[in-house]
């Protein structure tokens, strides 16, 4: 049973069109498409300062790295086991991150970190509920004692004002997401739905607000994921394999 | 000057390809595909009742009267000149409407109001900022005193748990509206943006969410009003035109 759950099993996979790559555990809670497009979404700069909250295994910091030179990254895990790997994978992809184990819904775990210029995390989602099996990847997909107002919080108060704050939520959460962005102090609202295909109501969406932010909200087209055959759409092929940015206006 | 700012000048109207006959002010804030787009995104059932905040000269809970039959309507207008126009234009298309003349920001206003299955609203949008010129327009788009939290508050104020609360905004206040219906109580949230035209970003919101709701939130495909060409879509004449509903579902 050297792979089934609870084993420390793990893969090597690529994402970016090979740019990262990333041991994660073969079981549990893996990145998918939701890391790799809230990297694409964060508007980070060359040379600015970012910080991943609930960075698991490392995919989004990593796939923000490849694209955007010169990143001063800072990511927090609560896991030891997902911060572990997230060091290992931060080291083969020559990302020099700074992997902090410790809990966004801890006060204290602020403290001592860097104010940055964006912020970002794939929060778990689902606030109590019906959990999947597993370990790591119910603490890693159930908001549990930290809600996303914690995550929110968290992200805004290590940002700096006028910097920006992306979450990646399932649609049925957006109303949440918009209202924590809101309560931490975040406005200048950006909302993009994901969408699985075109005219299909979207699963996924990307929510990115500007700390002390009054400026209008916007609601951009939906993201279309998948061509009608099933295979990418050229604006997500160019995002998934040739890592180009997303509404980044 | 007869029909300067200021004069009580009238036009009529029509609204749902004729079904709804509108006496409006020449001048100042008029009805337009606000009204009707909101009348149609409320899920209401033959012989309910429903209450709209801020009915103006009543285009919104004309346009429901004439699509759903046997309504219940009461509608809450602040201002006395707008409050008569509605009253008579409730009788003229011959909607036995109760239109009461209050501030939905006075607390005492919802006292003796009944019980609704629906509450909508055409809510002032501008928090502040610029004001346009002319007194009834201003009052008609400008939060003033009462803020969007205020308007989504009285409205669930006024709806059964699991009623349903439905606002028509600019998208600019997307973030707003939802973080409001949520303040007040509300949740299972649809938000259904409306596109000038394919593919380009939606120009207002319609927001829908239940009093008590726990369920997942929903971001629809956009709705578009228009084709290349500058005439509406056959969707947008579905529900302009012929009377549909929109997103009842």
């Amino acid at each position: 049973m050297a792979d089934g759950p609870g084993s420390d099993a793990t893969t090597e996979d690529r994402l970016l069109g090979g740019r990262v790559l990333l041991r994660q555990p073969k079981r549990g809670f893996r990145a998918g498409l939701d890391a790799v497009l809230l990297a694409a979404f964060v508007p980070a700069r060359e040379g600015q300062r970012v910080i991943e909250a609930g960075c698991g295994s490392g995919a989004a910091f990593l796939c923000l790295a490849a694209r955007v030179p010169g990143l001063a990254v800072t990511a927090v895990e609560r896991e030891a086991a997902m911060a572990a790997l997230a060091r290992g994978n931060a080291a083969a992809n020559g990302c020099a991150a700074n992997v902090v184990e410790a809990d966004i819904a801890d006060p204290a775990a602020a403290a001592g970190l860097p104010p940055c210029d964006h912020g970002f995390a794939n929060p778990p989602y689902w606030p109590g509920g019906t959990p999947p099996p597993g370990g790591l990847r119910r603490a890693a997909t159930h908001e549990g004692g930290a809600a996303l107002a914690a995550w929110a919080r968290f992200l805004a108060s290590r940002v700096k004002p006028g910097g920006t704050v992306s979450l990646v939520l399932p649609a049925a959460r957006f109303d949440a997401g918009a209202a924590a962005l809101r309560e931490a102090g975040c406005g200048s609202m950006v909302l993009l739905p994901l969408a699985p295909r075109a005219g299909a109501e979207a699963k996924r969406v990307l929510l990115r607000a500007r700390k002390g932010g009054r400026g209008p909200g916007r609601i951009l087209p939906a993201f279309v994921l998948h061509r009608e055959d099933g295979g990418f759409t050229p604006e997500a092929e160019a995002v998934l394999r040739d890592a180009a940015g997303l509404a980044a206006g």
